[in-house]
């Protein structure tokens, strides 16, 4: 039975990568527009792939380092497992640009010639090679080396050489976009006074290309990353306690891989629903989204049935895993969006300038997090309970059982991954589209009916996104504690009270260290944004006839000094990341380890929703000005509106998405290393 | 012997207070200066009354409703405990403000007749009032309700009391004096275009009595709290742990009380000290600081030698204590002060735009969290080290031993306060002193060379306090969590493993706490702003010739309209503080409430740093490019860094600070409910 369900989700991930293949040559098949359209996507292309081949050196530079390390230290088999988790975050991150930039032309020319549907129908066409890639390469990876080694525990390494992956392609493409957009509108804007987007600013492809490397390559590398995670903990689980569940030695590790098989099925049902029948936008992603739910909720309860001989707790784990994702949905929307108050508020407030717009959203941002933090509490105690634990005596089987519910849960929250993605990554699409109408000097009409309300959108299911990733962190986190946990002696787990010093001397690291870690991303966008400055104004002052049309910028000379700065910025933060839980870990010791991970997790989770949430409400605030309320474009609000995104900006683009990998780098690290923690540290 | 020692402290609580009252008849000997000036000081002696009366009011009925409910349910002796302590917290901060209002005209008179020499002495003699008054009260009553009770465990309701009043006072008067600074400057400086602190401004008087509500009142509130709860909690551990101490039954109880009393006479010593001989002001105060720290240390060497048989662990927990506060200031002054590189950092990024310099601050601020949650990681290790304990077994004696140097430590810390207190009072005196030349029309140079840079010092001290604060409420946090263990049965105690779904749970909760609390304090400063413009605006509107000098401002109704706005907003951070953890308790039982205690201990900690001493830094920021650099006033980077001045102003001074009696409230309302919580909770 077990090799023959291993293959059929082996089977299922390539369902889903060719599925995303044939999605991309459909779209190849797409007009480019005019010459002047294919002129622009492809300096964009270029930026975008030189940006990422450069990255990708670094990666492999580290990754090879890495692997040595790992093989010495803990096995050669967890090196090759690190390895195919990198090389997997990493095609996950090269197709989303290779998608985006494709896809950016194209909707572009669709909207030249049919307005917002078609426009839409293209984007989210593109949005869905992405997303099936992403679910399809890590369902195969995951098969796959679990048909190879036939245990996930050898498969830690794989965990973490996605999450490393992940952390580094997010936070580099997260100081390259927002550097090189602050830094070309700095001098463009600003300096010069010519318009966003004008293509005689040296910097608008590395804006443009920095769309592409953060929101899609970031955003992939990142929910693959979650993806993988999810998964492969909920098999580690149903590995250490194969006792409590009944039908077959091994339908603990084989529930989450068909969970994930199911799901890409009902995704492909899915995504022909999401069509745009009516204005609101949001409403046509709802309907796919429900659709795919639905249907998976039937498939999870027959694979139940069958594999699990109906343990109904985790029918309801999963169902609770999917409402989690639901309510994050409709809090991103509530706490982001312009139609309702939290938006509205910080508008108002930029009527009295930029400190009170500043105050405002900080104000929002935090209020933000009490509703993640209730989600996720109410999911975890629900699906303890609705498992018949005993919340007072977790030494019991029961327990376990428990905490396989919450990878459970967490894995089908994460299995409709391939929808979330596919929705996500529209959003930069339609934002290059417009920027490309801007650049090729289309019609006006173009942006005002067709992109620019599809983007709106895009800031708002970028937040659901985020959101979304950061809430399956918090229930992955605490099944891989768990292994974390199984993985040491008895009697050091019973000394994990939460009152023993080297525990709270943990927590307190452990809960500084999202603050460290974010503040170094902050300043790295101000680093590069002035690398960026300096380079449009040489080019400005050097290259003659820029500003009348007559010579063209060196947009690549551009992208080429941002990518320098974003991944020279890299190396702190991943030095904080992979080098913190080690000091913790061989200086204090397995105790002061473990506080550690919770208290990175459990002060990154509000960490990261402010900082997300809060920066996609400053940027709209500036939308909903922009639409003509408190005195529209140009008042003294808008002003005080357009501070608020920029430091939006880097919170939500850059340093709160950024602590989703943080999280899972600190405790793959920490599971992978935790046997030569136990016998070395010196507390 | 336990009498004997008592009445001591008894005595030396008497003479802090009598000190305090000495060197206040010493100060009104002064002479206060023309009569403009005794015509403004008496305004912003009448308005600050008001506030503090109509905030009394307040507390009494809030105080009697909780005095009831605390006798019903947990008895009457907590009760009149409760009232004791919501007494001694208001009287601290009443003291305070009467304090202030009275060094502050005087202190501007010094300064017009000597310079900047008798101005500081004058200023600084002021903060002993307020220090030595502090330090006094609290040791006076709790030694007297010792003497009363003989049982430590009976004044929990006094540290409940003196919390929730500290609370009280910290939100309320940090609202007003954001509320007002902000409100009249957005009129008078940016709508009409009259300078800070011009008397036309029917706002200037609320600015000036904000200055003292909220930093002399709510400090001392503040401050105040943290000794009883620090000393308490010490005295709690003595009493609940008698077997691990040697000489005496009581003398674990006794030595908190005794290294207060000494903490009394070597502050008295090391007054004289603080003597300005060169231009380093902040040098006069390290002098004083020095002398009382190491004539402590001697007279804690004696105390621990004859009552607690020669205890070296706990002789070098003190001195552990004692390294913390240097640590406190050293970091303090580097991360605020204009000197060092990271204010000067956020004033070069403010060239580029406001938006730069609040992400540099946001930066700055989040940065500065490693410095004290190192030291105080460091600080709970090295004690427990030097105490012997075995880290890996805490259910043996020598972990009570551990946790009891661990209160120690905080208690030598806290019992410097006087000290403390005395060199951050000196702060809101002389700022109060530089408006009042402002409003007197004095000669500039007053401000120029005196005022003003003894201002600027207040800027950092006040960060240090704070530091200072929510580092000891860090340590008295973690013993108060013990007491609240050993309250519990040991089933449930050892069921507080850190993966326990409750746990977990609360963790999660406690952890948002702080960001949803500031939330709501940053929030109602453009609340209370909002109010204070609409009523500046009025009286120019109705009030004719106000502009001509030739009618007088309504200044009363700018500080009523101010106190009933303030009031009303504290209202619900109130009810987060006093019912998040009776909701927790309540409904997810005691293991759900330890975790929530700990999760808003260790975010409330960096969340509490980073808001005080980015805001800190923002305002110097500022401070350094008025100096000249960058441009100097009136530059677009000085434009910028008054944006980021604004959101420090209420991070810093209303948000940051409140968290620490956040904490105190939380940790304190959860012990005394314990007992009934054991009792009824629906999980």
């Amino acid at each position: 039975m077990d090799d023959l369900y291993t293959i059929l989700v082996l089977v299922l991930g390539l369902v889903g990568i060719v599925f995303a293949f044939v999605q991309s040559l459909l779209i190849g098949r797409k007009d480019e527009g005019t010459p002047a359209m294919k002129d622009i996507a492809s300096h964009i292309r270029e930026g975008a792939e030189a940006f990422l081949n450069r990255e990708l050196r670094t990666i492999t530079v580290v990754a090879a380092v890495l692997a040595v390390l790992i093989a010495l230290s803990v096995g050669w088999t967890q090196a090759v497992s690190f390895i195919v988790g990198v090389i997997s975050s990493a095609l996950a991150g090269y197709v989303g640009i290779l998608t985006s930039v494709k896809a950016n032309v194209r909707t572009t020319a669709e909207a030249m010639k049919g307005g917002i549907k078609p426009a839409f129908n293209l984007a989210f066409r593109g949005g869905t090679v992405m997303g099936m890639f992403v679910v399809g390469i890590a369902l195969f990876g995951i098969s796959g080396l679990y048909w190879l080694f036939g245990n996930p525990l050898l498969m830690v390494g794989y965990m973490f050489g996605a999450s490393l992956v992940s952390l580094m392609v997010r936070v580099g493409g997260g100081i390259f976009t927002k550097g090189a957009d602050v830094g070309a509108d700095m001098v463009g804007k600003v300096e010069v006074g010519i318009p966003e987007d004008d293509p005689r600013n040296p910097g608008v492809i590395a804006d443009n290309v920095g769309d592409n490397v953060g929101d899609c390559a970031g955003m992939g590398a990142d929910l693959f990353e979650t993806y993988a995670v999810t998964l492969v903990s909920a098999m580690l689980l149903g590995k250490l306690l194969p006792s409590v569940f009944s039908v077959y030695g091994n339908a603990g590790i084989q529930l989450p891989l068909l969970i994930g098989g199911i799901a890409i099925i009902t995704t492909i049902v899915g995504i022909p629903f999401v069509k745009l029948t009516s204005g609101w936008i949001m409403g046509a992603f709802y309907k796919g989204l429900a659709v795919t739910a639905v249907v998976s909720i039937i498939g999870y309860y027959l694979v139940i049935r069958y594999v699990m001989a109906g343990a109904l707790g985790l029918l309801v784990s999963s169902v609770i895993g999917i409402a989690v994702m639901v309510m994050m949905y409709i809090f991103a929307e509530f706490f982001t969006s312009y139609q309702f108050n939290p938006v509205r508020d910080i508008a108002k407030k930029s009527e009295t300038g930029a400190g009170t717009n500043i105050i405002s959203g900080l104000a929002n941002g935090h209020k933000a997090t009490i509703v993640p933090v209730l989600v996720i509490v109410t999911a975890i105690l629900g699906v303890f309970l609705s498992n018949g634990v005993n919340l007072y005596d977790i030494s019991s089987g029961s327990f376990y059982i428990g905490i396989y519910g919450i990878a459970i849960a967490a894995t089908a929250m994460m299995s409709l991954a391939g929808m979330v993605v596919s929705i996500d990554t529209f959003g930069p699409i339609t934002d290059n589209a417009g920027g490309i109408a801007e650049m090729a000097n289309l019609d006006e009409k173009i942006r005002a009916q067709a992109t620019d309300p599809l983007d709106a959108v895009g800031n708002i299911t970028k937040a659901t996104t985020k959101a979304y990733a950061i809430a399956s962190a918090a229930l992955a986190a605490l099944s891989l504690f768990v292994v974390f946990d199984v993985e040491m002696p008895s009697s050091v787990v019973n000394g994990l009270l939460l009152f023993n010093p080297l525990v709270v001397a943990g927590l307190f690291i452990g809960a500084m260290v999202p603050f460290l870690f974010t503040s170094y991303l902050l300043n790295a966008v101000g680093v590069a944004a002035y690398g960026v400055v300096e380079e449009i104004r040489r080019q400005f002052r050097e290259i003659k006839g820029i500003m009348e049309g007559k010579a063209k910028p060196d947009y690549a000379a551009c992208v080429d000094i941002t990518t320098k700065v974003a991944l020279k910025q890299l190396a702190l933060p991943a030095i904080i990341a992979t080098g913190g839980p080690l000091l913790v870990g061989f200086i204090l010791g397995p105790l002061a380890l473990s506080g550690y991970m919770f208290g990175a997790i459990i002060t990154g989770f509000p960490v990261a929703i402010w900082m997300t949430t809060g920066g996609a409400a400053w940027d709209n605030a500036k939308k909903y000005i922009e639409k003509g309320n408190f005195g529209g474009k140009g008042s003294e609000a808008h002003k005080a509106s357009v501070v608020g995104d920029t430091v939006g900006d880097a919170t939500k683009d850059t340093a709160g998405p950024s602590v989703n990998p943080l999280i899972k780098v600190i405790i793959t690290i920490s599971v992978l290393f935790v046997p030569l923690i136990l016998m070395f540290h010196l507390l």
